[in-house]
Parts: C-alpha cells; structure tokens; sequence
C-alpha cells in the first residue's frame, strides 16, 4: 500500500461539506438556524460543532467536523492493528445525526472520515464512512430511493462495492441484545485503502456527496404529514434503541470518549427526547409492528421482488 | 480461601429481600404495584423481574431476581480471572432502580449479588453488591442519613469496611467523559471472600437490609415537596447521565447483555423519559449548579465539618 496522501485536500473536502449540509438543512427547516462551536483539543487539533435546535422541521441536526490528532491510538482504534498501538495518529471526519420532529421522517445519521497513523515500524492511513437511515414509520417507496441512492454514489467504483458497504452496514448496525437493525440501513465502510489515495477519496466524496440527494426528498415528501400523540410516543421510544447503539456498540462514540474528545460534540448523536418502556410490544397488525416485522432486518431492496408478489 | 458456600441459604435471602423492598415501595406509593414478570433462560436459570409504574411517587421502579447459570463466563466477568475463562457459573442476585416523579426525591440503585465458578482447575465464589444514591435537588442532611445507614450497615464487619466500600463507590460510579460522580455514592463492593463465606453471607445481608432504612426515609421526607417545570426538566437531563453510565461504564449491564440476559430486566434500569440538550450548563449560583459543585464528587460526609464552616 502507497503511505502517501493528500490530507490538506481532505479536510478542504470536509469542511466543505460540512457548510453545504448545513446550509441544505437550514433551508429545508425555514425555521431554526445552526449554532456554531469551534472548540480546540488540548493533545492537538479540534473542531467545529453545529447544531440547530427546536426547528420546524428537525427537532435537532448536528453537524461536527473535527480534524485531531494525538501521540498515541486509543484501543478501539488498534484492535485491528497491533502494530499500530503506539502511533501518532491524525483523525478528520465530518459526522451527522439528524432527529426529525414528525415521525414520519426518518432520523439518519452520515459520516466520512480519514485516519492516518506511524509509528517507528509501521504507518498507514485509511478511510471510513457511510450513511444510514432509520424511519419510524417507514414508506417502502423512501427506502428504496435511499438505496438507489446508496447504489448511485457506490457505482462508479465497481458493481461489488454497494452489496458489500450495504452489507457492512447492516451487520455494523445491529442491536444484539434486540436482535434488530438500527434502522434500513445504507452504507458502511471502514479501513478503505484499496487502491490508492485518490481512488479512496473520490470513492468517499461520492458518498458524502450523495448524502443530501439521499435524505432531503424524503424529507421534504414526509414533513408536513399529519401525526399525533400515538406517532410521537413511538418515536420517543424507538429513539430509545438509537442511544442503546450508539452507547453501547458504536466504534465512533467509543473512539471519541476514549479519545478524550468533546464530550459535547460526541453526544450530540442522542436525541433531546427519549422514552423507554418495560417490555412493550407493539399491537398484532399495527404500523408499529410492521417496522419491526418488515423494516427492522437485513433485506435487500433492490434486488427482491415487491413484497406484495414475494407474499403472495 | 474456602470453596464451600450455601447457595440455597442466599437465594432464600435474595428472594425474601425482593419481597420486603417490593411490599415496602408499594406502601410508600401508595397507588401503583408492581407486575410480576417470571422468564426463564435458555442456558439456565431465570429470574422474576418486577416493575412498578406511574405511581403517584415512584414514575418508574424496577426490583429484579434473577439465579441464573452457563457453561462459560462472559469476558465481562473474568477480566480479573483469566483461569476462569472457561469455568461453569452460577449467578444470583438482586438489582433494583427507582426513578421516582418528584426531582426532589433522588434516584436509587441497589444490588446484591452472589457469583460463584467452578473450572477443571480452580473454583471460587464471590459476593458483590451496594447502594448509591442520585440526587437532583440534594438535602445535606439526606446525604448525610444515607451515609450515616451505610456506615451503620457496615460497623459490625470492621471500621475499614465503610470507607474502603465508600471510596470504591465514588470510583466505580463515575463518569470520565463528564467528570463528575454519578450521585453522591454509598457503598459498592465486588469479588468479597475474604473470612469465609459465613462473614460474607453476613455482609451481604446487613448492606441489602440497609437498603429500606437508607431510602425510604428520604422518600417520605421529599415526597410532597413542591415542584415546577424547570425541575421536572433538569430531572430528565440528569437523567440522561443515568443512562450514560448504565450504558457505556456499568459491569452488570454488560455482563447482562454480553450473558444472553433477558434485555427488558437488564434495561428497566433506564429512566422511563430522558432528556439530552447540547451544551448545556446550569445558571452560576442556582440550585442545578449547586449539585454539580457540591455533591457530584467524592466527598468525605461523615467526616468533614459543615461546608459553610470549612468555606470560611
């Protein structure tokens, strides 16, 4: 593997994308704006944490980026990569989370990252990312252009890259103490550096830039339906397994608390509201049970047939 | 160290403690009861989870049972004894988590627990067990009594007992990525077989029969008290530190998950409403930051003088 790279273009890529997701969410809301944190790191580098609150439309959005750097990787990082234990590391990543306020529109959640690393012996740079949705009350119609999507930002890198980071993403995203995916999933990748540096950036510039074509018809189809109480105390409850993922299984939260990175700007992937409920099931026949039945495991969208016929 | 224990004499303990704290909560409550949950686990063993919920003083209260066994323990429970790893066991205990309505009524958490293997080479046994106390609107003098019963819980079994279980309280109960304590702490003790299994049994018990005297007390004292929405808002945000701690840092919470525990027992720990916000701080000089820099932080209750004298 080639060890050079080009890390001022990423983070000019990232810082980019950061302000057009941010300026794309902030229209769509035509409420709420992003606050702005720029924040440093004492071991090295820092960040810019956005955030909108209380919108029309997003309850919550972050968007971080952060670009830092350390003498030293910390555990989840190395457990792949023994030799790497004692390396200077550099880390630059744009990572969202987006909690709708109607429950009809999925919450989702994208990240592109790039790591490099070298120690005494060894070095490597690598990077990671995807994106992947998780609906409340899901439309077949919305999953499916999230996955055409998916399969249009992967496409022009060969035709086994989406079956194998749609794959990737339903096994990252999986709740084992539920036996559930988080949600529909998407793309997830992660120690990409097959191919060479330009190879791998351009591959992780299509995903970040597929990311908006991706959420923002949902959004703007979803937004404005009616719901009531039933639907936002679903909600409130679902939300319950995206802290239970990201508390419990998530390599990028554990990454950044390890890390001793901005405990602020890592959290803000938790949603303002959440509701747990003792050993609730949702009613035989209900929407509610419909996500659990049809939406809450590996499927493979764009190649089964519709669900009407497969039943038949 | 003795191998000999009596498992039947602490899972009669363990049963009637969960019977007298359940009758004991329902009294205070006054309207609600607990459901009475029996499961069984496929490896072996099962449990009864009980929760009580939208009392007119307990929002949510959850005493759980369980004596369960397997063939191998889980990496969570033999970090400290690697020549366990492939050991039979059999664990038994009970757990409990109030999160009562009124935000000047703090949340509890006690457990006792007994834990013994047996491999082709070695066997041993353990207790473990504690209690700790999360305030959100603190009484000193209700630190004070809980600290006070804790100390009295253990005088019997030496005078190192207390402040060596206190400390580790304070320790085992924290959260890096915050800095601050979980609540003011207790006791917590884990791996406990030194004297015998008699003494230990002993301890064990004296720290469960301590629960009751320690927290209803308070309960009775701060139930009535009146209270508005900035209150209930800043319980559900603190809250939230409940469940980073449950999630990311507790040991019984991952050796549940990791076990094949049932997930709905593990989890009634959970608050029933939880509420993050980015950012956010408490007012200089209000009460919500009076708990931050009095009480979330190891504190020598019993021995030090009066805060306003040793402000001077």
């Amino acid at each position: 593997m080639s060890t050079s790279y080009d890390s001022a273009a990423v983070l000019d890529y990232l810082r980019g994308l950061q302000d057009r997701i941010c300026a794309a969410l902030e229209q769509l809301d035509g409420r709420a704006t992003f606050r702005r944190d720029a924040w440093q790191r004492a071991e090295g580098g820092g960040g810019e944490s956005r955030v909108l609150r209380n919108g029309a439309v997003f309850e919550q959005a972050g968007v971080n980026f952060s670009h830092v750097m350390g003498h030293k990787l910390p555990p989840s990082a190395t457990a792949q990569r023994p030799e790497l234990a004692d390396a200077k590391w550099l880390a630059a990543g744009v990572s969202l989370v987006i909690h709708p306020l109607n429950p009809y529109v999925p919450t989702t959640h994208a990240n592109v990252r790039f790591f490099a690393a070298t120690s005494d012996t060894s070095s490597a740079w690598w990077f990671g990312g995807g994106f992947d949705l998780t609906p409340y009350y899901p439309y077949e119609e919305d999953v499916l252009h999230w996955h055409r999507t998916a399969a249009d930002a992967c496409a022009p890198f060969g035709a086994n890259v989406y079956p194998a980071h749609k794959d990737w993403c339903d096994k990252y995203f999986f709740l084992k103490h539920r036996n559930e995916t988080r949600g529909v999933g998407g793309l997830f990748f992660d120690d990409l550096n097959e191919g060479g540096f330009e190879r791998c950036f351009a591959y992780q510039r299509s995903v970040g830039d597929h990311f908006l074509p991706a959420y923002v018809p949902i959004v703007e189809r979803r937004k404005d339906v009616p719901f009531g109480e039933r639907e936002r105390q679903f909600q409130l409850y679902r939300r319950g397994r995206y802290v239970e993922f990201n508390l419990v299984y998530d390599r990028g939260t554990s990454f950044g608390l390890q890390s001793g990175g901005r405990t602020e700007s890592i959290l803000m992937s938790l949603p303002p509201l959440v509701r747990w409920e003792y050993d609730w099931h949702p009613d035989p026949g209900s929407p509610e049970e419909l996500l659990y039945k049809d939406f809450l495991r590996p499927r493979d969208w764009l190649n089964e047939l519709p669900p009407r016929l497969s039943r038949g």
